[in-house]
């Protein structure tokens, strides 16, 4: 290996280490950090962030990566890593440092605005910051630049060379396959016992149960923890990867499933190769691949059949509030289809109708198709064609999420990209692994986590995230995975022919 | 105020809020990182630090100091900030980076010689690393620059401005007097019952017990928190300020002192003004200053018969091992003077000697006048001289400190200093405010605190340690306070005259 590509490595551990540090003092703030200290935190990231952005597009790399794209003595590994931190110094370079303060300063004040206007249900009050941040980040896509779309450039942000015209022919044929079958489940007169997961939980006995499950799982306690926070959440920094959940004393479900939701995640992050740390290809693909990993484990494995097989028993012994309710019971209630207006609060059937909305907002927003003044109409109106529900104000409706104040413009598809892609890869384990849910309902989960580890979690940014599906599964994005897993899921769950 | 020193004051800031990153990162480090995160978090750590040396030894600052040092037009704080920074500045520019690197690096193998070493009870096996660190030392003294003494350099990145000669006659008066002292106190016939103090407390009472203490101490809980970890440590950055204790289920006191030590230095870190924060008014003048918040609070304050009148009616409530032990037996309990061999496990009034035992090692080797391998002899015959015991093995002896394999030469007088400092201040205190043990008898501490705040905490670093004891109590270092202190306080317990 040259020279430069040593110079270059030690300048990208650097850089790494540092997002480290970042990601080490934002779990902190959301965990342990007392609560008047906010103003000093703010201060101590964004000072971070300035010196994150001064090393990524400092002269000195910029020379580096501009030598080394040229050179041919590079393997296959050293090429990636040039390739991939070479889009993140050119993305960074290209937004001017003022328009970054902006955005910085803007986020602060929308969430601020925000946060009155979902009091207050009141969008208009919302209305100006949103212009003004929605402006800001049609000024970030004319800096990084696109070669069809502006949301493109917003979109690689999170889900890297995705483009929108992709997403919008993808979502539009999901979004006509699944409201008919949404609208078929919802109909159906079979009424769930949606309460059989509700009574007294103590939260230390909770804590202890899960702990088991995302053991079992093969979360890795010695380079991991898991705390409490108010949204759950997943940081990964190299060998420290935690995790948090939140507890509900009169359900079981909020903490459970987040903590294994959040622990797919963590899995994804615990298994990159050593060798790759402070390195590209010890980071994930894509939100939307990271998401398959948590979608997978928490929808697919752990709201499925098999696995409460043998963790019902469990948790029957620990919770007496759980006796009187059969197995069959249960496993319905924790998949029970409902119509909601709170995406974080959805099913997996009905959850991506809440994302392909937001993303057809963002979408028409970008395309200059839609005003933002036109944005509560535009949502209610499809809300209801696509969920069969009135939002009755905009506390409920388009003022429910964070991501738009804070400029996570591009965001919103990856979760869904993630279901699609969770789907598709289950599919091609479950032929690799024939008795795979033999194996879960024996409490066995190294099959799945082997398979994970080799296919996907080892290979880090190695390739696009459509590459390695590809790649893996031996054909393009997919949804048709995903709703014949819905209908046979959901058939049985309801007693419908779907 | 002119534009060179808002741009100053906005670097500086840049600094301030950086070095409150490495605090946090230090203190997740000691209190919840998993245990296979060693590795990257020393990664993280030099990659801060790096970026801090940089900023700090920045052609930019180094201008901007430069031009102010000139300046006329600063007011008396800016003055003190130009001042502290330029002297931080200076003390960093001097250290050659490649020096820097090699200390880093032999600490990290000095710690690990030491470890074995002590394990071993064979200083011979810590000698080559301790030899090596030594000469890095007296390299880093040359680069800094003395006037009289290579330890000056040391000791002044501990307690600034601090002169060997002024330790070396304060200690020299100041052993010669207490030497006899601890020996009647040691070869008296009275018994203290130092088991009352033993018994079961559940380790959830001792914290219960231990946070209500400390915030009727003042010890602000909104901005701070109470964890555990292995030694007990403070960390202070602006609204955030954070002790740690460790308990023993089977003894009250580790916990109590450590909590109420910690929290002593916790009110320092609270007390300085909001509108210094990020600069050198807003920082701790030295550690012997800190020191002696903490002693004060846990020595005079805690082991006082006032406190307990209040607090032990309460402790007695929550812990009913304590019911048979009378406060007076409890009392003396807690001060019980003993001969040992471990410095952190000393009381106050041995303490010392075992202090001014390591300045000594310390100042002979820096003055030649002592070899790293004649350190065990030259120990052990004046630890039998100070404290009549014979010390068994090296490890009881001079491998007890983790200090010296950290490269920390220069930081144990202040523990001493701290101790006189503190009986100075409290003398000034109980005479500002005459009533002032009858209010610790009541719980109340708001007298000493707002004290403590105005005269101490508001300060920064605006005077030198020596400056400000003498503006406050009128008169320069002086350690026959402390051991009027002594003479009173154990005559009583022990009923001698001393």
């Amino acid at each position: 290996m040259d020279k430069a590509y040593g110079d270059f490595v030690a300048l990208v551990k650097e850089l790494y280490a540092l997002d480290q540090v970042a990601s080490c003092i934002g779990w902190d703030e959301e965990t342990f950090m007392p609560p008047g200290a906010v103003m000093d935190r703010a201060i101590q990231k964004s000072t971070l962030q300035g010196v994150i952005h001064e090393k990524l597009t400092s002269k000195k790399i910029s020379d580096l990566i501009r030598s080394l794209e040229k050179s041919t003595k590079l393997n296959p590994d050293a090429r990636v890593v040039v390739r991939e931190v070479a889009r993140r110094h050119r993305r960074a370079t290209s937004i001017p440092k003022e328009l970054v303060k902006e955005i910085a300063k803007t986020e602060s004040l929308a969430t601020e605005a925000w946060l009155k206007a979902r009091k207050a249900k009141s969008f208009p009050q919302f209305e100006p910051m949103l212009k003004k941040m929605m402006g800001l980040k049609a000024k970030v896509a004319e800096h990084v630049g696109y070669e069809d779309r502006p949301y493109d450039a917003l979109l690689d942000e999170y889900e890297p060379y995705m483009k929108t015209v992709e997403v919008e022919s993808l979502f539009s044929r999901f979004r006509d396959k699944l409201v008919p079958l949404v609208s078929k489940i919802l109909n159906c007169s079979t009424q769930l016992n949606e309460k059989a997961a509700c009574g007294d939980f103590p939260i230390k006995m909770q804590d202890e149960f899960i702990r088991a499950v995302v053991k079992d799982m093969g979360y890795d306690f010695d380079h991991g923890r898991m705390d409490i926070s108010a949204h759950p959440f997943t940081i990964g920094t190299g060998r420290d990867v935690r995790i948090t959940v939140r507890y509900d004393e009169k359900n079981l479900r909020p903490a459970t499933f987040a903590a294994i939701h959040e622990a797919g995640h963590g899995l994804y992050e615990q298994g990159f190769l050593e060798k790759y740390y402070h390195t590209p290809l010890a980071e994930s693909i894509s939100l939307g691949i990271h998401e398959s990993q948590s979608r997978l484990w928490e929808n697919i494995v752990a709201r499925g059949m098999p696995f409460w097989k043998y963790y019902y028993p469990k948790l029957k012994a620990v919770f007496p509030a759980m006796e009187s309710v059969p197995l069959a019971e249960f496993h319905k209630s924790i998949n029970a289809v409902q119509r909601s207006y709170i995406r974080v609060e959805a099913d997996e059937v009905t959850y991506n109708l809440h994302i392909m909305l937001r993303f057809e907002v963002e979408n028409a927003i970008f395309e200059g198709k839609l005003k933002v003044h036109e944005i509560p109409s535009f949502w209610n109106e499809r809300f209801t064609n696509y969920l069969g529900l009135k939002v009755p104000d905009d506390a409920m409706g388009c003022l429910q999420d964070i991501h738009w104040a804070i400029g996570a413009i591009g965001y919103f598809p990856t979760y869904s990209l993630g279901t699609i892609y969770a789907t598709q890869l289950y599919n091609t384990v479950k032929k690799a692994i024939p008795d795979l849910e033999d194996q879960f309902a024996a409490g066995n989960f190294k099959g799945l986590l082997g398979w994970l580890r080799n296919n996907i979690h080892s290979q880090g940014k190695r390739y696009r995230a459509t590459e390695l599906i590809k790649k893996v599964t031996g054909e393009g994005l997919n949804e048709d995975y995903f709703l014949k897993y819905l209908k046979q899921k959901y058939g049985k769950i309801y007693g419908l022919s779907l």
